[in-house]
């Protein structure tokens, strides 16, 4: 490996050592390593990581990223799917973890405010201790950070329900590329007082700005949560049964899929007690009133039962819907038992077109010389298709040449989009155009070059090349 | 009067005549008088008005309005409250009245595509015979249009339960100032495909593109609705039963409040079988399954009880419900039996702030030399404060002194927002930088040059001057 060149000059470096103290700033290959990747398996070092502890902090390295032109980029856990938080262009990654404070949890305003280190899964835990809910839950969120995943946009298990991140903030610190510190939004209910920048920077992937602090809305705890799950030995009942209970009027507050390969493949990671035959597994979550979840949960049973569901489970308490869930929970680190590489996409498609989807994606199945695996948010009509492939060139063409056919089905024939939670990152970013026509994407990028004309924030990203 | 030289030239105005046919333009007078005003009773004459049939013929207005910039003003119903759709810069108006049609309602896909110059209420109970709601819903959804509503990010009587505009709009047709038509957001439950420019777009006041098609998500209809008003012998009182009523983790649809002043204006208007004590009344409705519904009436009744109401009413069915609110929803044109004019503003601030803004706006109530009628949005904090003035000079100053006064308490004191659903307008930009700072301003400022550099787009609005 030759050693390329540094974009961070001495001169730059020693400035940013003094912003943030010798203890919070390194070069050191070792820690760089740490924070070339993110949950693509992709790699690129940066140049050095700092640690900011503020905002003021995270103004004054802008200022001296942009007097330098260093590219920037920001990361939380590092777990995305899309290349969002990878270095592509070296330069400097902002690591969020010293900035990790709930700074208030206001069960009257009902909204929370955070910084954006604070892990997703903890914050959601300490807003249920006074029964208060924040909906968004990707399947990391034990893991992920909090700004991570309004960079993102994430969605997650409870999106069907519950709708996705943005739906959730309502405020936003951001701090510009030339190190301006501004303030998006209201902590009110609703606000209209100017254009709404805060949903401009949710899902800009870093790109547009750093965010610093974030207001969100929260909701009262349902009172009650039960679950369903189904199993089918036949794919198509299984989506047939999930469209049905969507069609009529259920609404669950997690719907989810699993195929047979699927199912396989957490067979190999952990112990599955589920029938041989079974081809599909579809998990229901309804929450509210005790009365209503109860009813919901019957209602869903038999409406599986109908669609031919061989048999259906029913959890009396959190620990057996803990198990219940388990198996739906083991299929992503599942997956690399099968192959050590995949191209995991999230489509998107209109819920009148999730059948005819999953039939298509029956045929590609067949047709597919890697294995290819489904699971989804299927009432949200967001299916991940993970093509699987090894280390050979051939199966990397393979998966590559089946992505593509998937976006383009997916985007001209059935009314979808590219990624209904992911986001684009750098993997992505070349398919764009498959579905943003060349004058909205131009829009788009006049919007980045007006915040960000160096494009020192995360380079690379969102746009293509 | 002065006849002012029109912006439009002889030239420019055949050309539009080509465009949409010589039926659908006019520049008479008694033409233009109709379209020069709204719900704020401000004028300005547009030099013509043109009804397109099309976004294609509405991209081809544009671009001669480009070419002779010439001053372009959406304008739906003309029920706005803060001057969005008056022409003050003069040229030309677009009136939608040829593109009201309803392109479609998806059961299956849970949403709708309609033209902007849908009527709301029209919409609302299109969607419902299906089943599906629509949960938008200011008080002149009876008139307002579908355009006017997504450009002004209306709120409305369900707010607390189901969020404003914004919360339900997935993708737009739009028409670019120089012509150009893009198209924003999916079809699908979520999309994170590139830059969210849909919500930058609702909200916007006709400022940076003409909405000519708008797509929306739907949700089921709620099963069941209840309604209970609860009458006070004290505004306090009332204030307090609405903060428990959510403090307790309810959360109805509505939750409106009225004080005595509005009550007396309503007494002159319509027959009000309320006593001659009852000093404010709180409108509760709670949706959902039958069974809780009326759980929550019960409830909801006993915590007003608790709170001091002097009585509490309920309705068994929808012609009893629709008595109930009568009172609230003749308050708007009950109004101006007080005083010709009002500056009505609609301040929305965090729920822990309620009852403090209604107690310091008791002491204005008394220092005040008009009469000032408050009626809330109270369980989203958004309060209708009007500052009722005859024809004096006097009492003009007086409104307007309240007004800045007002504003500077909710925003500097009280955590809160200028506008929580109305929109900025011209009557509101002079205060925008009470609330936001200059380098805020000056992003939005550009974003809004970036998207209209020759500042042809409602002229006049959202900034100041």
């Amino acid at each position: 490996m030759t050693k390329k060149k540094s974009k961070i000059s001495s001169a730059a470096y020693k400035q940013l050592e003094g912003i943030v103290g010798p203890d919070h700033i390194t070069d050191a290959i070792e820690d760089r390593i740490c924070y070339s990747y993110d949950g693509t398996k992709q790699k690129a070092l940066p140049d050095a990581v700092v640690k900011p502890a503020t905002a003021q902090e995270i103004s004054e390295i802008l200022k001296v990223a942009d007097a330098g032109e260093i590219p920037v980029t920001a990361r939380g856990a590092g777990s995305g799917l899309t290349g969002g938080s990878v270095p592509l262009h070296g330069g400097l990654v902002l690591d969020f973890q010293r900035m990790n404070r709930i700074v208030e949890i206001n069960k009257v305003d009902m909204l929370a405010v955070v910084e954006p280190g604070v892990v997703m899964g903890h914050f959601q835990a300490e807003a249920e201790k006074q029964g208060l809910f924040y909906p968004p839950d990707p399947a990391s969120a034990d893991v992920a950070t909090m700004g991570g995943s309004v960079a993102e946009c994430a969605g997650g298990l409870r999106g069907l329900k519950y709708g996705v991140t943005k739906d959730y903030v309502i405020a936003l610190e951001i701090v510009l590329a030339n190190g301006d510190i501004i303030h998006t939004g209201a902590r009110t209910y609703k606000s209209v007082t100017g254009y709404d920048m805060t949903k401009l920077l949710v899902g800009s992937e870093g790109t547009l700005g750093i965010i610093t602090q974030i207001t969100v809305r929260l909701i009262p705890l349902p009172a009650s949560l039960r679950s369903v799950v189904a199993l089918f030995d036949d794919t198509n009942q299984a989506t047939d049964a999930a469209m049905r209970i969507c069609e009529e009027g259920i609404v669950p507050r997690a719907l989810e899929f699993m195929d047979g390969p699927a199912i396989a493949a957490v067979r190999d990671y952990i112990q599955v007690d589920v029938p041989a035959a079974t081809e599909a597994i579809l998990f229901s979550d309804v929450d509210g009133a005790d009365i209503t979840t109860e009813q919901e949960q019957n209602r869903i049973c038999e409406i599986c039962t109908d669609a031919g569901a061989a048999e259906t489970r029913t959890a009396a308490g959190p620990q057996e819907r803990e198990k219940l869930w388990e198996i739906r929970k083991s299929i992503s680190p599942a997956l690399y038992k099968i192959a050590p590489n995949k191209l995991n996409h999230d489509v998107c498609v209109p819920r009148s077109k999730v059948r005819a989807l999953m039939r298509w994606l029956d045929a590609v199945v067949e047709e597919a010389t890697v294995p290819v695996i489904r699971f989804a948010h299927i009432g949200d009509g967001n299916i991940h298709v993970n093509f699987m492939f090894d280390h050979s060139d051939k199966q990397k063409a393979e998966a590559e040449r089946l992505s593509k056919k998937l976006f383009k089905k997916v985007i001209n024939d059935f009314q979808g989009t590219l990624t209904g939670e992911h986001g684009v990152g750098n993997r992505k970013s070349k398919y764009l155009p498959i579905e943003i026509p060349p004058r909205e994407l131009k829009l788009m990028k006049e919007i980045k070059d007006l915040l960000d004309p160096k494009g020192i924030l995360n380079p690379g990203k969102m746009f293509w090349p």
